[in-house]
């Protein structure tokens, strides 16, 4: 089976391979990267298949190539076959791999760490939502404070324009995906388990709604469970989708700080809220702005601030901060996505050509002068709500619409 | 009457002088303090008394200088004798000018506003307690997370033997007063009144016990009244006496971000401790640290180690890092008050031979090894208790002794 594009139902041979490479390797082996980017995927999947290694060109060593090689091959029996791949869209999976429409182009910046492919389950566009995304991460075991403060700066950043990317874990985690979700916003959780796994189980009801307004995101494919070390692998994907990251609540040794020294290596824009000193839970937070730079952050006027280039005039009053950010949106995603502090200029991030079928539906729902409401526009797009929901969010953060009293509007050109 | 040297009981002309016009201008008038560098101290005098404004020699513009003129001789009844002046000796109130075996030097970086002169009361020696001072400032209406927090690290950074400077009033700055005071250390008030003046009232008894272990320190004369812009024009002597300036809790509009100010333009070192973004009353330490490069600190550690020449090991455990201070005392007094952050070398801060008599009392009384505490040292050295608590103080300040678990003991050469 040489590499290629043959189709198999509407699954090519690089989606399919990229799909089984999923079951076979953990995320981020930079031994499975370099045979994929020396032969391609599907050629790496039938050498994993057949045992024999091909030869790889570089100097790989050969030892440890083979002790890789015996790992990979553990799992075969574990492999879906493309009828089962395109079996899980029934269930609302998709699969998305470097060069596909919906691929986030800032994944790049992980170089041999880029995901092999990713797992969707939800609405939202994931490349769209993340044209402008807040990373918002922390402890856990949040305090009161922390929670409070997540979901208020997420429905604060979400109500003017911007996505926000968590874990979907317990504490700060869930008070940021659930204040973007009560803001009407887009949002996106990125597991360390299948996209279909209830991890944890308090959070299935949570979970769900993240699909409905937004989207879910994993390189293990469906079913595979958490482990202590996919927690750590996963943060590098947080880091990477959003344009900076913001740390609420973190102690010393929290996974958080490890998301925000992602954030750090790889130029993304780092941010914490501080806390009290006599709280140990805020220590990380310190430590960030203290001796990593981190920006330190009051209010999500500030967040938006930090992540916008220099020039705009964001620090208005939230009414004019919305007009403000209506006139911002990037030139092109690519500008957006490699480089968050780039000069943009005041039109949609990307071609209403280039929308997706419902997303453009939704936009023609759009009345011409003022705002609707979500059921309205759901309506007169003849699209189902929670689908609309996802469409409006990613929309917005493409600079298309923007949030307003009555709703959604169109904003000015 | 002529400058000169001429001694009127033990009161030289040049304080004298510099005493009466602290009755008649107040603090950080430039024109007076021009008046003075070109005509010295006594002639000014003269001249404001006989109404006859000298030559100035420079170009100051006349009807100015006149009108200043007219304001200072308003108070001309207010003058006292130099008996008067001596006087207040009796009550325990001592003037000190530049020249002064007590001025602190590094006064003089503040330029045309250096203080006329100073009125001291209390024990502790003013010029010895800021070999090593932090200014701990922050909001009257502190929260008890505030007081706390002030309480905490003034009594820590002073376990360390260094003073703390700070303004006498309700909130941080009583907190940070009381807990020098609780850990055997100096502190030193800076009022916006005469030192005899119980202002606020409530606190009576903090400024008695400040007295009696530290010193209470105006540029206005005895038995004068505080006033709204007398508190902003202190607020600059309280930053250049200290090393470095902490602001624990402060409002967006708080007189601490004023000290603050003085503290940076200055060249001194900014520090805040952080607190909830909920609390308006943190504003404005998240301000100095985010738009005026204040460093962020969470303990007493921090500060020590902040206000430290670097290379110096101040971040040990507590025990420890007081055995590592007594490696660090400067090596003249002047390289500490002008440089602070310049290297130290591991002697005294100053001579032996140039103690008071008081301290050379009591550094003699000390015990050659082992600990001692306060009383047994002041039955040794035939002084008042009160007395000793302050030359000890100044003497660990200046690097001679260190507390320890038994009392106080001598430090290794």
């Amino acid at each position: 089976m040489a590499g290629g594009d043959a189709v198999t139902g509407d699954l090519d041979d690089e989606s399919y391979a990229r799909a089984a490479l999923t079951y076979l390797a953990e995320p981020a082996d930079r031994r499975l990267s370099e045979l994929i980017r020396v032969h391609g995927a599907p050629r790496t999947l039938d050498a994993i298949r057949s045992g024999r290694l091909p030869d790889a060109g570089r100097a790989m060593p050969r030892a440890a190539m083979q002790r890789a090689m015996e790992r990979w091959r553990v799992r075969l029996g574990e492999l879906p076959t493309p009828d089962d791949v395109i079996g899980f869209r029934r269930s609302g999976i998709r699969l998305i791999r470097p060069g596909d429409p919906e691929w986030p182009g800032q994944l790049a910046d992980l170089g041999d760490e880029q995901p092999y492919a990713l797992w969707l389950r939800g609405n939202a566009d994931l490349r769209f939502s993340c044209l402008r995304a807040v990373a918002i991460v922390g402890s856990r075991a949040a305090s009161a404070y922390g929670s409070y403060v997540a979901a208020e700066f997420a429905a604060s950043v979400a109500a003017r324009g911007w996505a926000v990317v968590s874990g979907g874990a317990y504490g700060v985690d869930a008070s940021a995906h659930q204040g973007a979700l009560g803001a009407d916003g887009v949002t996106v959780a990125v597991l360390a388990c299948g996209v279909d796994v209830a991890y944890p189980a308090a959070h299935t009801e949570l979970l769900g709604a993240i699909a409905a307004q937004g989207v879910i995101v994993s390189e293990w494919p469906p079913g595979r469970p958490v482990s202590r070390l996919r927690f750590l692998v996963r943060n590098r994907v947080i880091a990477a989708l959003a344009t900076g990251t913001l740390v609420v609540e973190a102690g010393e040794r929290s996974g958080a700080l490890n998301t925000a020294r992602h954030a750090r290596d790889l130029g993304r824009r780092l941010m914490a809220v501080p806390g009290p000193v006599t709280s140990d839970i805020s220590a990380g937070c310190h430590r960030i702005i203290r001796d990593w730079q981190g920006m330190l952050v009051t209010s999500a006027v500030d967040v938006v601030e930090h992540l916008s280039p220099v020039g705009e005039p964001q620090a208005l009053l939230p009414a004019a901060g919305l007009a403000a950010l209506a006139e911002s949106a990037p030139a092109t995603p690519q500008a957006t996505q490699r480089r968050p502090a780039s000069r943009r200029l005041a039109r949609p991030a990307i071609d209403r050509d280039d929308l997706d079928l419902e997303s453009a539906q939704v936009l023609d729902a759009m009345p011409g002068r003022g705002a609707m409401g979500t059921a309205r526009i759901a309506q007169r797009a003849g699209l189902a709500p929670g689908t609309v929901v996802g469409c409006l969010g990613g929309l917005a953060s493409a600079g298309f619409i923007e949030r307003c009293e009555g709703g959604w509007r169109l904003r000015r050109a």
